[in-house]
């Protein structure tokens, strides 16, 4: 068993890192940490556990530790990350240059040339970033990112539709308020509304779906060409981001192709990954946030409504976006850092 | 003062034609309709008030009478319509046979070759297509509808924008309840959810947004030639339809260009009209349903979040559904039907 | 296997039936029936199925039979109903008196003297007045009932507390609107709501509570003497009924003599009768509809907010209205019925 | 005119006090206070301004002041307090020794013996404590209070029934989420749910309501000895407190009796005062928090569901929380304060 921790353990993403670490095959969780004011309680003091499965036994009582290496045994691998970015950029350095992998959901660097941006089914190659990684920043650790919540919802439809061509992407999202942490969202801002705005997550989702579907060459990643715009609204749903894709290709693929791509999209054979990936739906009212985004264990990525247009095919998507949006992303990142060896 | 009935006066949208005609300067609002099992009933007992402004006096004593046109007194010189569109085909054509003048919001024969669709800022012109319509059918009166609520919510925006030469729209809609009616959306399926279909509505968007930008030449309705793709959804908020729109144009206006399109879009001097039409907001986060949604009374629209794209420029744009998309869209189109003679 | 048939199985109860009855260790699920426009269809075609996990393939295969006696193959010996109550009267009578056994959900008859309405862990013994429903009726089966879901939900609380002798109960309800069932409460009248009515749900609380804690002697239930007095509300929760409960009585238990009660509330040795019966939360702000109303699998009681008043105690009680309140109060009849040997 | 402040005028509560004082036929708006990061700046740019009608111009431009007695000019009379509690304390009394009136929403000191806790309608009479207040504390200004959002809420129609001696009350309470303020409840925690706890709430209920309805007499008032039992929950509301009430009393009035005594309930002549103060509905489904919130501009009092039970009568009583719940109630008790000469 691989040993493993989770760096700010007590956050909403933080949460789900221990729903899905919890009987995991291959990694055992050992270290919990979290801010200073936290550290020397048990993890049950310290979380206001919100998750709707009971907090697990053997992590209640588990003490919380400080958010910095020298707290951590040396026997542990893999650290998960669910920090803040403002403070993840400092933290998850100090804890790679002490040696430690990192997995990280935090958004500070995903964008940085040496450093992979990852979804195990659709850029699994993009890992041997960490070399160039290493050399750049003389790191015996390895950090790499998963994309964003909404980002990684809509990447693994449009990754099985590369194929065609890919030339133009308009998204518009529907996202829920987990996405946001737990302040994140005042109920005063959401009850009866929508918010057609989230900060920095249409650059995110323009850039890391670029980067996600560009190929690596001479170490470094060149981004895909396609012109990716999104507008980004929030939604009163908890979980589940739902989107509408209107895409224009190369090529001119029929609604039946298209389904035909989304069912076929290759799976990877890693603990946490779903099979089949995509999961399309006939009935047009779905994939819904509630009835659909705990598809494939909340790893799964739903689709439906794939329609042509007079410029293309418009479909919608859904993921869980704690799930598969968050942590689970990074768990199923890990999986792929130990199956092909840089633990 | 213009004798007014309304027809289908007991539903959602009935209810907010009695807000509007209320203290209206021009009508006088005679005559409630409804089905044969409310006729002979005051309209307090016919209709399950819910709106949130409590049932005028004068109105709630009113004896709501059969849905025909022996039913309505001879000095009554204009009816409004929201009959659920499988009813109103045949009752409307009822009422304007007999000679009465029709204002609907029903869905029914919106796209005919001979029946103007009107929003009276974008396209005044189009009511001379009665004359067809008088020629085509021998009808005395006449019937003019309103274009779907989430159409009226971008068409002024898009009218605005066409000195720019539209060539593409995109457009993703974030729709109320009271936008499919009292029946229309189960709490089981919209609380913590999203539906990502509504039957008919983006075929409504693509075809209606075009007729209302065509040009009326020779007795007919050429249809705006830009390609327009709809993506619908129904989120949890009670009144208001949300748009992302994103627009690719002949020419490169930039955002300052657009602003001001915006602001500088003309007015109709109608009692209901508002005045600006088109309220532009900085805060990238406005326009909001809950907060918005009342701009100019509810008549008005409210954009927001303008910015230029790879490809053009994308806005937000946010109108009140059962007001500007429906009640206040026929009493509009009622006003200018008297304001140009045609009663 | 005892085979059983679940008459009313495309509505939101009845799917939630066939949740519980897959894989169900002694029930084989042989029979759907719904209105006649639905026999003969497939299920799938038949249901609009909306729960969150996918519909069973077996299930979704099975056709449709029309809700009479003749349709019911002769080896079904129980048969769970979950119809309107307006057509459930008639249509359980035709069953019962063609032999079947028939565990329902309906409201009909719920107080009738010689209908057993019973909660297995409260009062298992009231199943003896089938004796008395054949003998007055000249019945060969049997109709038993589990009571309505907002009594369901209070009273294995108050059954426990009975050792210190109830006086009065003032309860007020926060019902989840799956409780009216999929057309029962409008989207429109509950987003940014409450409804402080709910048609006849405080008379069925107010008797069906006192029948239950009643005691059955002659071949009739003594009902219960405590003066019980509800508020009932709908509020804007998919799942799950919230109670705040106030008893007097005649002893004065302190709080922790109460929660001692309910941590030692008899359970039963049935396949869904949870164990521990009730689960004491000591965070006040617990038990919250999203997250505990999956306690027990959906079949456990979850209380907290345990306090002495001036006069009293007060709790709050929450249960899953569908699973616990309707269709697995059914189910675990059933199993009673089977364990008892009735069937 | 009164030259009046805002002490904490960016908050949610801040907000309303605005929209009430804006065109006051008595008050002129002359300061607005916050905390020192927001001194200097513009209203417009220190508050979030979230209310669903513009910010009125005259306010956006004003400078916003830091919270202390030098900053304010001499000539203002009378200042509105609706700080955070915690800091509310200290800071409020250096106003008030400083020789200003202070009309405070926040909760400390309401239970002081020599703090008046006034509705106006209901016990006007209690402003004399402000005698008490000076001697004992050798203040020249005064400090008075008003009740929590709660409280007030169900005090009115309590102070209607107390000619019937009223010996007993429970109440539970379905609270909107405005109430605890903009950062009060998480979307998370709310959203398809309703939390049986609100820190505080039921204290203050079961003592401020005796303290409203008690006796002034030597200075000081004497609670009223009836036993009051709340339950408080918050629910997926934004504004509109409902609540659901039991009351026992030493007559026995029916229900046409309460229905009276509510329609007759004293009201008082002060500009922002309701006429008539409560409003009685019918239909049993009434009160509801979206329909009936802006009764009487939001300051009524609504009630209904008046039912007799077999220890009393229970009724629903509803009001809106940030206005006759909090900023509303200030403004009312401040021109009490005028029309009593106290300025």
């Amino acid at each position: 068993m691989i040993q493993v921790g989770i760096l700010g353990a007590t956050g909403a993403v933080g949460q789900r890192f221990i729903q899905l670490l919890t009987d995991h095959p291959e990694f055992e969780l050992r270290v919990l940490t979290a801010s200073e004011a936290s550290a020397g309680e048990s993890y049950r003091a310290a979380a206001k556990w919100r998750v709707d499965s009971p907090i697990p036994e053997r992590v209640a009582d588990q003490t919380v530790r400080r958010t910095e290496p020298d707290a951590i045994p040396d026997d542990v691998d893999l650290l998960f990350s669910s920090l803040p970015s403002d403070v993840a950029s400092e933290v998850e350095h100090d804890f790679v240059e002490a040696g430690y992998v990192v997995s990280s959901n935090s958004s500070n660097e995903r964008r940085a040339t040496d450093v992979p941006l990852v979804i195990p089914e659709v850029n699994p190659e993009h890992l041997d970033l960490i070399e160039a990684q290493r050399a750049n920043r003389g790191w015996d650790g390895a950090l790499i990112k998963n994309p964003n919540c909404s980002t990684i919802t809509m990447v693994p439809a449009l990754a099985a539709l590369e194929q065609f061509g890919i030339e133009r992407v308009h998204v518009a999202t529907l996202q829920a308020v987990s996405g946001a942490g737990y302040s994140g969202v005042s109920s005063m801002d959401i009850i009866d509304n929508a918010i057609p705005h989230i900060g920095g997550e249409e650059e995110k989702m323009e850039a890391e779906s670029r980067k996600l579907l560009g190929e690596l060459g001479d170490g470094e990643v060149q981004y895909h060409d396609a012109a990716v715009t999104a507008s980004c609204n929030r939604i009163p749903t908890i979980d589940g981001h739902l989107e509408n894709v209107f895409v224009e290709f190369a090529e001119d693929p029929d609604t039946e192709a298209v389904a035909a791509a989304f069912e076929d999209a290759e799976t990877i054979d890693l603990p946490t990954a779903p099979d089949p990936l995509i999961t399309v739906f006939e009935d047009p009212e779905r994939p819904q946030p509630r009835l659909d985004r705990m598809v494939g264990d909340g790893m799964g990525i739903a689709v439906g409504g794939i329609q042509e247009t007079e410029t293309g095919i418009k479909f919608n998507v859904l993921a869980h976006n704690t799930i598969r949006g968050a942590a689970g992303a990074s768990v199923l990142n890990g999986e792929l850092l130990a199956e092909d060896g840089w633990l």
